[in-house]
């Protein structure tokens, strides 16, 4: 029955691509919920006053944004190239989205202890768990030609090495974070920053 | 008018597919909201003990996730064959969506009581009516031939004994949980984590 | 400029379909977060007295969950043969999906003042709106040609026959409201009740 | 390797169209939790005005759900148009999104604030971001050949003077706003209704 089952499983990966962005949009967006319009009386200096008191929840939100969205990036660039799914590759994008889902708790447990190596280390345990399962789920759909044979031999070293390199500066950051949380905190931000904005320095085509 | 109309309702699944996914991606995300970051003064230490006191919302955040993700992956396995859709499996789609929605509920009100054989109750009732759901879409598609008949044959069987099977389980956790509640919940998390990493013993093509 | 704008404006329906979809999912989940887990002390007993306190929020989940799920299958039908789309009635498809994200919140003002005239008005007045701009987007759709001719001389009169007769029955529900607001609710949930499982009782092919 | 990377990115819009839908469907939902049902005990005339009460919340949640409905709609046009994309596009539109998440905070801030400067600014600022990032988006697909070479002929300019238009009208109101609060939000409402409602008055082919 299970050979049978398995054959039963989706084997196109839109609905994984649909529920993948389905998460990462709730995820994306939840995190304003939190930060609430301040009750002030009084004039316009008052309320800039109550609204720079804001500023760290901004900044947590935005930082919370930015890790999701590169980790939607880097689904994303695999997706392009896995043609095929199983069920297996279905639970790894599952527990890959359980842990995006998180990421808003665990940037804001950051945002509030920012001095405290406790909050660092979750963090960057999650931000670790979000790379790994990218590797393996690389690795399994390679393993299993869901991707193309031209794809493989062009591209697939690069995707692994971009997330080992990656995770290691992560590695690097938190460590740092261990001797001072602020140096570690902005070595990880300088990071994502790379990535995300790596474009305004580069040439594209 | 009625003949009529039921010409009119749609034929397509793909916006069934696609409310699902919408449903499944705030179903499975909604409960994070109740991880409300801790509020102490002190050094990790605190930090840490803070943090462990939150573990059961996790815990429960992550078996709410895992079981919206078992019947994610039952209802794509079927909708990967279901080809053709009317009103009527539309109704049957959307009354699915319902119990799925409340599924944070039902597992934040199990991990909160989990000594009560009621939440228990409640939590089980809830997976029982997701796989009757599920039952009873499959039978109805099959019946209306919106399932091409070649896959009929080979699958049918395999996705209602699959649904029988899985469901006869979750009744035995239920029962063993009038007899001890934690034995029960172990059961019933046991089956979730059967079904949804299966994978790492067996072979898969 | 105008006129050039609008031949940029999105023509393909796919978008407003997804962002559809999307808002749909999202109001139909949101209510549940209003359903509390209920803190208690004590033995199975209470917790079922506890329980069945909540089954008033549950009635108004479910009534919300069911009137949106009546509306996206109305939206559906019109969409499965609305082939293009304007500026126009992507705007109309938004104040429809505006009044679709309100939803939720006059059901449970329904459900909290269940027998205040008002109350009854004010989720009449939701359903009428959400009724005239299916019947204004139809309309608007086969007047600008978006719909094959084919299907429009077959079930146009049919769809919009639909809305009126639904939407008449809807007044009677509200005016009997104001002679006996639980006879009204009634008349309204059995209306669309009618619309959810009519196809218990009708064949269907 | 950041060129092999480059390769890698994604090409097709379709993901980013989907995450884009995803959070704007949130965003455009979100603020509907912020209307709570009013907790009143009394007859009908009561609730009316403890609904009354609660009008400048709905105006906020409309104004929110419509400028956002006003840049999907910007959005929308563009990416009916840009064909292709790659890992700067893609961060583009996520930095948009961040923007569109952050609306129904600033609307709301408005709201609350309404005869501040410093509120009506915060808003402006907003949505001239939203405008910058939507222009800088179609410059870049125009530069980097993501767009039909017969569609940037014909509709490029239109595209972007309408949003140098509509940001200069913007600028108009917030400077207004300056002067007189009310006057600078009603003519910031007027522009939208105007982009929103133009069909009324206009044939649309």
């Amino acid at each position: 029955m299970k050979n049978n089952y398995n054959k039963i499983a989706g084997k196109d990966t839109g609905r994984l691509i649909a529920i993948s962005d389905a998460v990462f949009g709730v995820a994306m967006t939840l995190l304003v919920l939190e930060i609430k319009v301040p009750e002030i009386e009084g004039d316009d200096k008052e309320l800039i006053a109550a609204f720079v008191k804001l500023m760290p929840k901004f900044l947590v939100y935005f930082l919370s944004f930015m890790t999701a969205g590169i980790f939607w990036m880097g689904q994303s660039a695999q997706f392009e190239h896995i043609k095929k799914s199983d069920r297996n590759l279905s639970w790894i994008t599952l527990i890959f989205l359980l842990f995006v889902s998180v990421l808003p708790f665990t940037t804001a447990f950051l945002g509030d202890y920012i001095s405290h190596n406790f909050a660092i280390g979750i963090y960057w345990i999650n931000i670790l768990i979000l790379g790994m399962i990218l590797y393996i789920s690389w690795n399994y759909a390679e393993k299993n030609g869901f991707i193309d044979d031209e794809v493989k031999q062009n591209i697939s070293g690069a995707i692994k090495r971009r997330i080992i390199v990656s995770q290691s500066l992560y590695l690097i950051g938190a460590l740092l974070g261990f001797v001072n949380p602020y140096l570690g905190i902005g070595v990880i931000i300088a990071i994502q920053l790379n990535y995300a904005f790596a474009f305004f320095n580069r040439k594209n085509k």
